[in-house]
């Protein structure tokens, strides 16, 4: 019967001459709001167990209301700076095995890691990622969003991409499997934020950053985050219309660097009392979440928010004072240190996910998850088998967990892999920066710092901050955790940088383990 | 039975928690290839009676084999200059009706016109077409490829847009109804041809004629015809594979200023002795030649050529001499004048179309047609009805014709409609430019010179180079035609150019006719 029924609808299907193309959406939309080095405690909502004083500070309703809404992920993972989580998130590997572990040049072939005294430059894919092996330096990979659109979804991405510098595939995102690209190019942040600015095109001053595909907002004052969110409901408008699922990748470039004021909202942070620079990154931050509320809003007008996923996420941590201002390690407390280093400040990642019908309301989650989960959680989300796909996945899928977040998700893995140079500062050591590897498994945390080999224990469960080394005091854990790195980083043939004083690898972390 | 049938077919569909969207390609695939500023000899393709000096200067093999396999139309019009026809092929109103009788600016707000001695400044739809009211000075209509859109197609622009200034929603194909958009924007020629000049955008020199998107060729020798026709079988490539029907709009923005020489052909133009600026005009014309011949091979190789069919167009005539070098009224020979006129060169327009399964193979339709019936025949192609569409068309479908070139269009009014200012030039009188309107009707063509109001009658069918005015010799068909013209203006609430002496609008020419 079943056979005799595909029969007549196809012989049904055949019959009109020019078939319109409409069928019963039950295919979730999915929108991941991926926000650019943005901390955790860059938000009102809390994501340590009692709020804190920067939760005070920012004003993020969006994102309140989003997880009254959805699942709170609380301890959610990216990489410390954003190329590597960018390709990780994309292609479901992570850094350690995609080579592209630091922050991609928008000019081709260029390594951005400064010169070091005690390392040679690493030989790391340089050109990020390549959905095709005809560039050099490149990972090779099939990212997600080709899946998506072989199956029929309309796939979107509006604001940064950075997966790859100019005369690479990687620049563009239509080569990653997008249908429709606003704004996304090979570079990693704006040049300007302000429209007034043409977001960068100037003539005479434009650089790789002025932001491509906007000309529609010169000199309208429309703030860069309002303009992308603006384009990102014209966009997802159209597989609306057309009943067609979607996926939107909405990443924004703020809150990166330039810190530049957000004037809708900026006057209360400095009656508040911030200084300039602050006052400015709160604005950033409160344009970012009312994005969010806007999406929110235009999904429910057009009654599609029940049948839309909506993850929220961070691509690594809060820029902390040595480019920003203020004492060191304080932009993420009470977690340590921020961008570059992998300490949690610097990878662990405020995430929520709202879904209506499948997602309980208003819950949390305390699996460790990494952004490596994102591919095969979006891709069973859309139903879609990834044999398709190239590579070997290092992300498992969330669905199970987040229809319920009790289930447990099994102890693995969770590796952050930075064997580049970021930034050069004196304060490198003090914030942990440069040269690090780590891994999260259970509630311990090993931090593997690669220039001195001196490795560091934590129990994340006591110790968030990572304050108290362990090292000493439970050896045992520190081998097994420090075995379970090594293996890991070594079947994933993980780079390691090379010393200059004897042209050797620094050693897996299993290797130097010699208590 | 049937409607038992759609209820089955209905539940079938159903019953799949994630149906994937396949369904059977019935609908054409719909290419318009519409070249820039190429004029009716600029091929080695004759759409004269016999082949003339031009046919054997240049090389365009791939448009011969199109004709051999399609239909020739040798009375295909357009607009004297690049946005009107652009506006009258998007929405299929004519330029007297759209009031875009200009070419627009990339800045809004920018009348093109240069100041004139005799009339003031024409008040005409300065920033082009818009897909909503928001924006001044614009022509309000339903661009068919959202129609197209809308009915399921896969619509991908290529190529030059220049639909509207930057700052408005016009500048940017997304809004008109494309689903993606490479290199397409507010400018109307690119900075540059060369992958290594960046198309344009150089540090400190880009202008807003640098061609955007294609940053992937930068520095590899890829000169933009062919970039762009990478990007377009990249583009199509992702339709066919969906099995949805596409409409591809590639727009080169050869053969337009600057003429810079396509490398792979300009040789060859040197050794027959051209001199430097024609030899690199008759590269640039057979690169795209090429770029045809390469998206015909694409369509071939991926099986789709027989289900697509293919419309090859140029928006202007060929520019004349006085641009170009050379003696005037020569370049688009035996028609007069060339880019910016009313006469035949700066209107009449080489068009083929190749469609397997419907057009006559090596076929030549008589019938004048114009750029403005795109639109209908398009939608009618597509099997979409036009009801959505805000506008009132002037173009009608050409359908019928293309299945049998026999079937005669009954006689229509053709208007060219150009009430501005081009190019100030002292040859304007010699070549005809600026402050012009004519009509075709029939075999008939009455050319009306708004400075001097002295209307020119032809007949087409004797004297394509519109040398012999007939006006003292057949005044009835004068006065026939130029009420007609009138009347049509007049219903399309055209505009006129106001005399700085009077105040008063240039009068409809039924109005001037005083024999």
């Amino acid at each position: 019967m079943k056979k005799l029924m595909i029969t007549i609808a196809l012989l049904y299907a055949g019959l009109f001459a020019f078939p319109q193309r409409k069928m019963p959406q039950v295919r979730p939309n999915i929108i991941v709001f991926l926000v650019d080095d943005m901390g955790i405690m860059d938000t009102s909502l809390p994501f340590c167990k009692r709020i804190m004083p920067l939760n005070k500070r920012y004003h993020t309703p969006n994102m309140e209301q989003m997880a009254k809404e959805g699942m709170k992920f609380v301890n959610a993972y990216a990489q410390p700076v954003c190329t590597p989580t960018r390709v990780s998130f994309i292609t479901g590997m992570n850094a350690s095995r995609t080579h592209v572990t630091n922050w991609t040049s928008p000019q081709k072939n260029n390594n951005t890691d400064p010169e070091d005294d005690q390392f040679l430059p690493l030989n790391w894919n340089i050109n990020g990622l390549s959905p095709d092996t005809a560039t050099e330096h490149t990972v090779n990979a099939t990212p997600f969003p080709q899946l998506l659109r072989d199956a029929g979804y309309y796939t979107i991405h509006i604001g940064k991409a950075h997966w790859g510098p100019m005369g690479s595939p990687g620049a563009n995102p239509y080569n990653l499997g997008f249908m429709v690209n606003v704004a996304g190019h090979s570079a990693g942040h704006p040049q300007s934020y302000l429209s007034e600015q043409k977001y960068g095109n100037m003539p005479g001053k434009a650089q790789a950053q002025a932001v491509p595909d906007l000309e529609e907002y010169y000199n309208t004052n429309t703030f860069l985050t309002e303009a992308l969110t603006l384009e990102a409901k014209k966009a997802i408008g159209v597989p609306i219309e057309r009943k067609e699922p979607f996926y939107l990748n909405i990443a924004h470039y703020a809150v990166h660097v330039p810190i530049m004021a957000d004037k809708r909202f900026v006057q209360k942070y400095y009656d508040a009392g911030l200084d300039s620079t602050e006052a400015k990154y709160a604005s950033l931050i409160e344009g970012m979440d009312k994005s969010l509320g806007d999406i929110m809003d235009f999904l429910r007008a057009k009654k599609v928010d029940k049948n839309t996923i909506i993850i929220f996420m961070s691509d690594n941590g809060g820029l902390d004072a040595h480019l920003r201002g203020g004492k060191i390690n304080t932009h993420n407390s009470p977690f340590r240190s921020g961008k570059g280093s992998v300490y949690e400040g610097g990878v662990h990642e405020p995430m929520i996910v709202k879904w209506p019908a499948t997602v309980p309301a208003n819950s949390v989650n305390n699996n460790p998850v990494i952004i490596d989960d994102f591919f095969p959680t979006i891709l069973e989300i859309a139903g879609i088998k990834t044999s398709k796909k190239i590579q070997k996945l290092d992300g498992i899928s969330l669905l199970p967990t987040l229809k319920n977040p009790a289930v447990k998700i099994d102890d693995r893995p969770l590796i952050f892999h930075y064997p580049n140079n970021w930034n050069a500062t004196p304060d490198e050591a003090a914030l942990g920066l440069n040269y690090y590897s780590a891994i999260r498994f259970g509630n311990w945390k090993l931090v593997y710092p690669l220039r001195t080999k001196k490795l560091e224990l934590y129990d994340l469960s006591k110790d968030i901050g990572e304050e108290h080394n362990l090292d000493l005091s439970n050896p045992v854990e520190t081998k097994k955790l420090a075995a379970l790195l090594g293996n890991t980083l070594r079947e994933r043939n993980a780079q390691m940088p090379i010393e200059k004083s004897t042209g050797k690898a620094v050693p897996y972390p299993d290797k130097t383990f010699i208590k």
